[in-house]
C-alpha cells in the first residue's frame, strides 16, 4: 500500500480490456497507475507480468482511493451492467468534488445518463467514455469518446490524449457532449460497423457466387482495393482472413467458419434508438438482422429442405469486380450517412453539442471502421456544418453519382442470381427514395385517412385534410389526427 | 345514478373509439352498458344521440362502479399512455376480487406486463385487449386480442363476441394469452400492417413509374387482384383511394396527397422488440423506415438539389403488371411470416401459449390486415403446428416457388429504373438468405474473430475456436467469448 497519493490515474477492472488499458497509461510519460481489481489475483499477476510498468497496486477500494492524486481520477473497466452500478458507488462514496469516474466500457448511454445525474449531485464527475479498437487498440492505442462535463475533460482530455491512437498527428479523443453523448457515439460507431462488415460481406458473396473467385484470389481482390477509396482496416482484415488456410483440413480457413454471425448488442441499441428518433438507418438494420437470419439454422435447413430450384448464379461480366468495388463503395457512404443523421437526431434530442467533423477525426485510427474515406467526412462538415445529409455534400454526391450505374447493376445481377443482398439493397432504396421526387407514401397516407382518419396534407395549399371516405366522399379541413 | 347495479359491462372513455365500442356493445342481445366519462359533457352527448342504446350513464367514477353488475367488468378506452394508470387505479380501488378491467387501448405490452402484476395483486383481473379496426370497426365489429388471466376470459369471452367482426361464422376473438401477450399480439398486426400497406405502396409506385398506368387504371388493376390470392381490405381500399378524384382540381385523389406518411409507435415497437427478440424482420423494418424516409423533406430536398439525372425507368414489358402482382404477393408472404417468427419469439420469451392458427383466424375480419389469404395460415399451422417459418409449409413454398421468377423480375428492373423497393428488396434478400446453402456470415464471424478474439464455430466438429492472428496464426480450442 502506498504511503502517499502518487497515482494521477486509477484502473478498476483488470480484465484484459482493463488490463491492457492501464498499461498502455504507465507506458506514457507522465502517467502513474493505480490498479485495483475485486479478485486480488488478477491484479497480482498484472504487477508480476509487467514490472516495467510500474503500477500502484491495492488490495482494498480504500487502498486504491488513497493511492489517487487529486483530483482523482479512475476509469472503470468492468463487464457493463449491474457489476458497473456497483463500482460506481463504491467510488462515488469514497471520491470527493470535482474527482473522475470514468466509465469506459460499453454501456448503454440511457444508463450513462442516469449515472451521470446520480453522481454529478455530489460534485463528482461522471464521464461515459466509448472506447474502441478491441484489446490490441487498448493497449497500443484506441480511439476515445469521453462524454460528461466540459470541466471534467479539462483533466481527463491530456490523459486519455496520451493513450490514444494518432491520425495524422492528432489524438483520436474529442470531448464529445455532456452525460451520455460519448456512449451514444460509440453505440453509432458500432452499428455503422455491423453495416461496413456486412456490406463487405455480400461483396464477398458476389464475388464468389457470381465472379467465381476462390478465397486466395478474393484476399488479391481486397487487398487491391484496400490501396484506393475503400482503404479501410476492415477491408485489410478481410483479405487476411480470406488468405488464410485451415491447418487442419488445408481448405480456405473461411470454408471451414461455420456462417452463422454473433453480435453482442450495441447493433441492436443503435437500430432501436434511430427509431425512436425516427431516423431511417436501413442499411445499419440489415446488417443487424442478417446476423439474427444466419443464426437460425432451424429455419434455413427448413427452407432449404423445400426449396427445390434455385436460380442459376449470372456469369461473371466484364468490368463484374470493379462494379461490386463501386457498388460497395456507394452503399458504404450510404450507412456512414445514416449514422451520422441518427448522431444528429440524438444530439438534438438530448441537448447535445456534437462536432460531426470531430467525431470522423477521432475515427480515423485506433477503432475497428478506422479509414482513409473518413477524411471526407472530416472536409464534407468542414466544407458545411449545415449539411442535412452526407448524401448532399458534392464529394459525396460525386461518389454515389460516379458508382450509380454499378450499384444498380449489382442489385439487379444480384436479384436474377439469388445472392441475398439486403445491405446494397436497402442502401440503393434508400438512396433512390431520397433522390425520388414523389414517393408512394402518398398512397400510404391515403389508406391512413380512408381506415382510420388519420388526415393528410396537401401539395398544394397548406392545412390538414381528410376525406369523407364512408359518406359523400367529399374532404373537410381538419385537425391533425391524435389517435 | 341507477339504483341497482344492472349493467353487465362499462366503458370508460368515451371518445369516438370508446362511443363506438359502447354502442356496439349497446346493440347486442343480452348487454345493458354503463358508460362514463371524465368530463360529463362527452357523456351526455353520447346518450342524448343514442337513446336507443339504453346506455347507464355516471357522473362519478363512484355511481359508475356502482352501476355494474357482479363480477365487474370494465373496458377502458382512453388514449394509452399515463391517462390509462390514472384510471385503472381509480378502477383497481373500487373493484373486488373477480372483478375485471380491460384495457382497450394500444398499449405497450411492457406497460401491460407492468399493470397486469400490480392489479392481480388484489384479486382483480387486468385484462390488456389489443381492438384492431379502427373506429367502424369498433362500431360493427372489431378484431379483439384479449390477454390476462383463463379465469377472466370465461366472462369476458362471451361478451366480446358478442360484438367481434364475424369470419366464416366464428367471432374474431380468441384468449391470446396471459398479461401482455393480447396487447403483443396487436402490436405485431400493426407491424404487419406496416408492412403490407408499404408493399402495396411499392406495387403501386412500380405499376405507375414503370407501367405508365394513371390512377384510374391502376384503381381497376387493384380491383382485379382483389379477386384473386390478394384479396384483402387494404388492396380493397388501395383501389378506392386510386379511384377518387380531387373535387378541387380534377386531379387524382392520390396527387394532390403529399407523401410524406406519418404514424404512430406500433411498428417502431415492433421492429423494436424483434431486435430484442433476435428475429429478423427487415419486411416490417423497412416500411417503418420509408415512412421515415418520407417525412424528412429537408434532406429529400437538399438530395435532389445535387442528383442532376435520374436513370430512365424501364419499359413496361410483357407480363409486366402481373409480375408486380407476383412480387407484391411473394413479398407479403415474407413480411407475414416475419410477423408470425415474433409472434412466437415472444411467446417464448414471455411465457405465452399462442395458438398462432387461432390468432390468423381472427385477424380474417373487422381488422386492418383482414385478408383471404389468413386462411392459408391456418391452413398451414393447422397442417404442422410446429413448423420454424410460414415458408416452409408447402402452400406457401409453392406460392413463392411460382412467383420466384417475377419477383426477382421486378427487384432487378426497379433497380435499373430507379425506383425505390425496400420492402420487396428485403424480403427477397430475406428469402435467399435462408434459401441459400452457405451465407457470407462466415466472413463477418472470421471478421470478428480477427479484431476482437470473438471465437467461431467450425463446419467440421463441435467446439469453440479462435486463431491467433497477431501471433502465429494457429487454430486454438477455446471458450466462447462473453465479450
Amino acid at each position: 500500500m502506498p504511503e502517499t497519493p502518487v497515482a494521477n490515474i486509477g484502473v478498476v477492472g483488470l480484465a484484459v480490456m482493463g488490463s491492457n488499458l492501464a498499461r498502455n497509461l504507465a507506458s506514457r510519460e507522465g502517467n502513474t497507475v493505480a490498479v485495483y481489481n475485486r479478485s486480488y489475483g488478477r491484479t497480482q499477476t498484472l504487477i508480476e507480468e509487467h514490472p516495467e510498468a510500474g503500477f500502484i497496486a491495492s488490495e482494498t477500494i480504500d487502498e486504491f482511493v488513497a493511492s489517487l492524486a487529486k483530483p482523482r481520477t479512475a476509469i472503470i473497466m468492468v463487464q457493463a451492467g449491474a457489476g458497473t452500478d456497483a463500482v460506481i458507488s463504491q467510488l462515488a462514496e469514497r471520491f470527493e468534488p470535482g474527482d473522475i469516474i470514468v466509465d469506459g466500457g460499453n454501456a448503454n448511454f440511457h444508463d450513462t445518463i442516469r449515472r451521470e445525474k446520480d453522481v454529478s449531485e455530489t460534485g463528482v464527475h461522471f464521464v461515459g467514455a466509448g472506447i474502441s479498437g478491441g484489446e490490441e487498440g487498448a493497449l497500443k492505442g484506441p480511439s476515445i469518446m469521453p462524454g460528461g462535463s466540459k470541466q471534467s475533460y479539462e483533466t481527463l482530455g491530456p490523459i486519455l490524449a496520451s493513450i490514444a491512437a494518432v491520425a495524422e498527428g492528432e489524438p483520436c479523443v474529442t470531448h464529445i457532449g455532456t452525460d451520455g453523448a460519448g456512449h451514444f457515439v460509440k453505440m453509432v460507431h458500432n452499428g455503422i460497423e455491423y453495416a461496413d462488415m456486412q456490406l463487405i460481406a455480400e461483396a464477398y458473396d458476389l464475388l464468389r457466387t457470381i465472379g467465381g473467385y476462390e478465397p486466395a484470389a478474393m484476399a488479391e481482390v481486397f487487398a487491391e482495393w484496400n490501396q484506393g477509396d475503400l482503404e479501410s482496416y476492415l477491408i485489410e482484415i478481410t483479405a487476411e482472413v480470406l488468405k488464410q488456410v485451415d491447418a487442419e483440413t488445408g481448405e480456405p480457413f473461411i470454408d471451414i467458419v461455420l456462417d452463422e454471425a454473433g453480435s453482442k448488442g450495441t447493433g441492436v441499441w443503435t437500430v432501436q434508438n434511430a427509431l425512436d428518433l425516427g431516423t431511417p438507418v436501413g442499411g445499419i438494420a440489415e446488417a443487424v438482422f442478417a446476423r439474427a437470419v444466419s443464426s437460425h439454422p432451424e429455419q434455413r435447413s427448413a427452407v432449404q429442405a423445400v426449396v427445390t430450384s434455385r436460380p442459376t448464379p449470372a456469369e461473371r461480366y466484364e468490368g463484374f469486380e470493379d462494379d461490386v468495388r463501386a457498388a460497395l463503395y456507394a452503399s458504404k457512404v450510404v450507412a456512414y450517412s445514416q449514422g451520422f443523421d441518427e448522431i444528429i437526431a440524438g444530439a438534438a434530442k438530448y441537448g447535445w453539442e456534437i462536432d460531426k467533423g470531430a467525431v470522423a477525426k477521432i475515427w480515423r485510427a485506433g477503432c475497428i471502421i478506422r479509414a482513409r474515406f473518413l477524411n471526407r467526412i472530416v472536409d464534407a462538415y468542414a466544407n458545411n456544418p449545415g449539411i442535412t445529409t452526407l448524401l448532399e455534400d458534392p464529394y459525396f454526391a460525386k461518389a454515389v453519382a460516379d458508382g450509380e450505374a454499378a450499384w444498380r447493376r449489382i442489385v439487379s445481377t444480384a436479384a436474377l442470381s439469388g445472392v441475398p443482398i439486403p445491405g446494397f439493397g436497402a442502401a440503393l432504396s434508400y438512396y433512390d427514395s431520397l433522390a425520388s421526387k414523389r414517393l408512394p407514401a402518398a398512397l400510404v397516407q391515403g389508406q391512413r385517412d380512408f381506415f382510420g382518419a388519420h388526415t393528410y396534407k396537401r401539395v398544394d395549399k397548406p392545412g390538414v385534410f381528410h376525406t369523407l371516405w364512408s359518406d359523400d366522399r367529399s374532404e373537410i379541413e381538419t385537425e391533425p389526427s391524435t389517435h
